[in-house]
């Protein structure tokens, strides 16, 4: 086990299996055989053949894409094809920053194999130079990686929220981090990587965060996302990431950027190369 | 201009007029096609044909392969086809901390597109949350970039030294830091590119450094590289590295990766996830 597991483990995928999925000309997601076929159906909105998904061209505006793909996504939920609907709205964007084409219900997000945008900060206290860290369990109840590690906040970027807004709005809710503190947080970087999962595909950029609490500060959770959260030794929480499977696939990758900025990982690894490029795939 | 530019002078390359160069099976770098020519003449070293430049497959040791390059690269640095001479063993090798194949000397790498390894780092001063970086010039008579600006520290890594070792000897001769203050540098991770340049391709690998340095410290040159040392606010520095071609082309991306992870460029920059995996390609 290693931290290159970990890193491969977020970009292990199989695209033979998939079609790319075009929007207005534009390349936006992948699409798997299964989920092509149950979209064949909704021929008024999707064009599906062995090569390509592609969105009507006749739906050229913001509005009507949102609008048709929304309905086939309902339907799609009715038919079981679609689980876990969490009414909140993703923008399909052709790159960062760029405007959104349309945008898509969250828990369909990995079935189009779109791009989706996260936050995810680590908050630590640091004492004489040594490092602890705060570690969440995921609530045992959660639909998504159910009493899992993972990090002290994280969440998806909804459409129209910029990142701090988001990172915000999750230290409030996830950890009770208030404002006056969560201001606080530098941003650090990104990771990215194109996990298959059992929805489809994950080709996600999360935005890592650093913030630095004081030692008299405890996060608690107020939206029963995260069960429990444990202070602990960087060095334990590194052996953890590096010797097992406890943290939700994604954390892992945040924590080992931690690792590698804050030189807890160095060019003494005779994996670092690899490490360090592993985690901007 | 743009950070973007810096990322791109760095990542410029034309692939269409160089031939893989391999070794003992293994692919370990790129011959420009002048280069391929030049190289025809030594049949029982290379064997050169339209496809891929090869090491002679007989020369099956470190110690073979070495002395029989070397032979040629002195024969070819007096026919004028490698200039500058170092009298430096750097490592040619399969990938970041395996087992060198053979070392080749320093001036020949860019001419054989071999992945070289160097170390960067950025000395700064931080007080009240405000960052000044220390920025040398180069001096007006070194053979390679004269004049341009540079970071703190910079050096190639040599065959049978660690990073740690060199950034610890190049801090000493370059900026005068001693043993006792560069032992405190971080490593923060690496930038990665690949650059065509008038001698050929640079697929490099460059280890970043920190060190915070304390106020009345002041680097002083002892080897004749930097013919001077500023030391300026990180804003200054910052809008040197976007809107101009002042700083040697890597130095960029050492500077831009220091901004992403100090949080001095955030996700609220456009081009932040292109810029953020564009330090690592």
């Amino acid at each position: 086990m290693s931290y290159l597991d970990r890193i491969k483990a977020c970009n292990t995928r199989d695209l033979s299996h998939f079609r790319p999925f075009q929007v207005g000309g534009v390349h936006v997601g992948f699409v798997r055989d299964d989920m092509a076929s149950a979209l064949k159906p909704y021929a008024e909105v999707f064009s599906v053949d062995e090569h390509a998904v592609v969105l009507r061209e006749r739906l050229t505006s913001f509005e009507a894409r949102t609008r048709a793909v929304g309905r086939v996504l309902k339907d799609l939920a009715k038919r079981g094809f679609l689980k876990g609907w969490r009414d909140e709205a993703y923008a399909v964007t052709p790159a960062f920053g760029a405007p959104a084409l349309f945008v898509m219900e969250r828990a369909a997000v990995p079935l189009f194999g779109v791009r989706a945008y996260g936050v995810h900060m680590n908050g630590f206290v640091r004492k004489a130079g040594r490092y602890r860290m705060w570690v969440g369990r995921r609530s045992r109840d959660k639909p998504t990686y159910p009493g899992l590690l993972d990090n002290t906040v994280a969440g998806g970027l909804p459409y129209g929220m910029t990142a701090f807004e988001c990172l915000g709005k999750e230290c409030e809710e996830e950890a009770g981090i208030p404002a006056e503190l969560s201001r606080q947080a530098v941003p650090v970087g990104a990771i990215t990587y194109c996990a298959e999962t059992h929805e489809g595909l994950r080709p996600d950029v999360q935005f890592c965060f650093d913030l630095e609490l004081p030692e008299t500060f405890r996060p608690v959770c107020h939206d029963g996302e995260i069960e429990d959260f444990m202070l602990m030794p960087i060095e334990e929480v590194a052996a953890i990431v590096r010797d097992s499977e406890q943290f939700k696939f994604n954390c892992n990758l945040v924590i080992i950027e931690f690792l590698v900025r804050r030189g807890l990982i160095g060019p003494d690894e005779p994996d670092y190369v690899a490490i360090v490029q592993g985690l901007h795939q």
